[in-house]
């Protein structure tokens, strides 16, 4: 596995892996890798000839006062992962945007969504999507990849990438992969690292809460309204704050009231200090 | 030459040239092509293998109330000057943009350069530069030139595309050519078509208002104040309604008040309902 450091370096790689006719599958990722971020490896694997992830934490998806500086980092882990997931190569880039105080003018450039960045997550995190999709066009146009790999647990994240492909017709195929959770059911994800043992002992009241509004909806429920009341009482019992539970469009993320159509339920809730999200498509009940 | 109507058709070809290890050079334009113009094809013919023009009215840089469907529009006579020019290929799309009204979300992703945008013709026209941005950015992905020509005519435009393509990591190289003019000095466009015969005569004014400047810049004079009256009142003078006649940073373009490293004069002014721009570049004289 070769470990790359520059944009140059990676876009020479990419080039020389597609001038070869080889298919180049991509996994951007924040680091602090787990079994989720493997699942998307695999799959890179299974639809490309060469496999490249990304570890960097993006600056410009952190509001001032989150948590950036906290945010976990083991990089010298994350490539010993990789490189035994199969990773072709990685791609540890110092920084990615120009800062002030050089010669050249600070980044200006952003990439926004316009209406999928403002229910859900963006409700809380205003710039949260900006930053998220303005690195990704970055990246994209760094490793210039044929195929992107997104974790479905950043819902709104993966549907957001997908339609900014879609808009700004970058020629890649984005591909969604299921969460991938703990045992008792928590969805894996780098901010587990730091709950509490009793936080990380009730968190997984948020997948219990997710699969008894599943069940309630295969039974026949379609209530929006009955459903976040049951899924917010049950999270809130375990101690959970939470921040949004909605049932909305799969497609669109605008809440609905009856499930019609595919749906969304996502929640975002607190822990003590750390927020979780965690989300399960539902279809409407046969009738 | 051959005309492609689908981005697909495009990306096509453009790999099929670059697959031969033959540099596509593009000339992005929206049509009704002048001299102008064609010295983009001219440079992109010496930089490239290949080229390849779009004509495109982008509907998205265009304010309600503004020119658009008035905007002038020949695609015949563009053929026919783009063929003999040497272009090898013609992007002609029907539309860019997906709609409201179809199974699927409309268009929402955006891509705005949040400094450079606001200066010059951004304070007139707020959405208009993202709007450029926006279609560059969409006709960068579809047809993966190595080269993009544009015209120093659009200043603002030309260092917004560079700042957008250094911040994106777009791996293009964006090239700027000069200006060029009519017999007595007005700068071509597309827009002077629209020219009462009154106006058209006086319209030479900003070229001439410019020129001046820039003489007395090379005798001497720095003061942005005194530049800047003198060129609002040769226009004003020959009947034009000034938008704005700005001395800038031309790197940031941001006003200055003294000429103390490379500066654009800029202008845009109403000749009857026509707006038309011009600049000059100007360095500092020699102290």
């Amino acid at each position: 596995m070769i470990v790359l450091e520059t944009a140059d370096a990676v876009r020479a790689w990419s080039r020389e892996c597609r001038g070869h006719g080889e298919v180049v599958a991509f996994v951007p990722t924040m680091g602090y890798l787990h079994k989720g971020h493997l699942s998307l490896v695999e799959e890179a694997r299974r639809r490309g000839d060469k496999v490249i992830a990304s570890v960097y934490v993006n600056p410009t998806q952190f509001a001032p006062g989150e948590d950036f500086d906290v945010y976990p980092r083991d990089t010298d882990g994350d490539l010993v992962k990789l490189r035994d997931a199969g990773c072709d190569a990685v791609f540890l880039p110092e920084d990615l945007y120009i800062r002030q105080g050089g010669d050249a003018p600070p980044h200006e450039t952003f990439v926004t969504v316009t209406e999928l960045q403002q229910p859900l997550c963006g409700a809380s995190r205003p710039t949260f999507f900006r930053g998220v999709a303005t690195v990704v066009a970055k990246l994209f146009n760094i490793v210039e990849p044929d195929i992107a790999v997104f974790g479905m647990k950043d819902y709104q994240q993966w549907r957001l990438i997908r339609r900014m492909v879609r808009d700004l017709n970058f020629p890649i195929d984005v591909v969604g992969m299921p969460i991938v959770r703990e045992a008792d059911g928590l969805a894996m994800s780098s901010r587990n690292a730091r709950l509490t043992p009793d936080h990380r002992r009730n968190a997984p009241a948020i997948f219990r809460a997710l699969s008894e509004a599943a069940a309630s909806v295969a039974a026949g429920e379609t209530d929006a309204a009955a459903i976040v009341a049951s899924v917010q009482k049950r999270i809130a019992g375990a101690g959970g704050r939470i921040d949004y539970v909605q049932l909305s469009d799969a497609l669109t993320l605008n809440p609905i009231d009856v499930i019609d159509r595919l749906a969304l339920l996502a929640v975002a809730a607190h822990f003590g200090e750390v927020r979780l999200i965690d989300n399960v498509e539902l279809v409407p009940p046969k009738s």
